[in-house]
């Protein structure tokens, strides 16, 4: 699983029905890399997160059905990123 | 999932038939480097998108079926690659 | 899905059982890196290809038993690689 | 499989309920790259271990309903990062 | 599928379960990455391979319950890593 911080929301107003009701996120590596996410835990802007990746962020977002590959699992509760 | 932008549409006269009746679009990330998605939404030259691979990007398609490890999952209403 | 190069055949007299009765090829990325595919279209050394990769690869070697995790999805009508 | 080593373990108060009762470690390979796991064999920090990825972390964790994507799977007798 | 060589078997007195009767190998990319196999083929140091990953590795173990995200699947004829 990955650490990742919480960016943003992201907007697509046009995508496929799987993801419908589902938050997605944009997360930042270490290393300044973005991905999007489903959040199922209510994260925000500034938190550091582990995503799960895979056909678990499937299950991860409470819902097999959601077709996500990348779900956050959980909010770190403290993180330095360069330690 | 990922953001990348669309770069053009892919023509392979010959292919597998898992694939045959669905468009493929080459896509660019941020760093240049191009990959191949199943497209179920319609996305032109130029759009951001997020993509979905692994075993969901079957499912995204639309059709479990569909022979894909990539296929697009929004159009992004509005992106800033080097934000 | 990736797209690759094809450089050569690859022989290999002594390998597992699931992978017995398909044809492997040597492919290159863009940057020089190699991997190997099963490959059920037919391609040939030079020709450029687009890769499924993960479990759909096994699907696309029209044997969901044939143990490979990149397959050949198709032959790229024209290609540049550094377009 | 990878080659990690355990730094710590991670405390995520706030998680999703399909990892809530693994513990979780921070692991760093030889090039600094910091990632999650579960641990099911009580590695500590300073071991050297090798991970289980994908589907497969699911079944390594005891439980294919741990929604891991990265599972250690044993702790190797002695190792020379550099070697 | 990667192309890996055999650097030497691994030592893991403490593991899971679910690999307990299996050959682990470290094998080295041509960058110098080091990753571990499980080996059904009776690889030796200094052979190369190509390796299985993700579920396939699964079944390319021989048995779908042992849980490897990386197998072996032969042992290269010849082959010149910086061909």
């Amino acid at each position: 699983m990955e650490i990742l911080q919480v960016e943003s929301a992201l907007v697509c107003t046009q995508r496929i029905s799987g993801l419908q009701t589902t938050s997605l996120r944009v997360l930042r590596s270490a290393s300044g890399r973005r991905q999007v996410a489903v959040d199922p835990v209510g994260a925000r802007p500034g938190n550091w997160v582990y995503t799960v990746s895979g056909s678990a962020a499937r299950y991860a977002a409470g819902n097999f059905e959601v077709l996500t590959d990348l779900t956050i699992g959980g909010i770190i509760d403290s993180w330095e990123p360069n330690a």
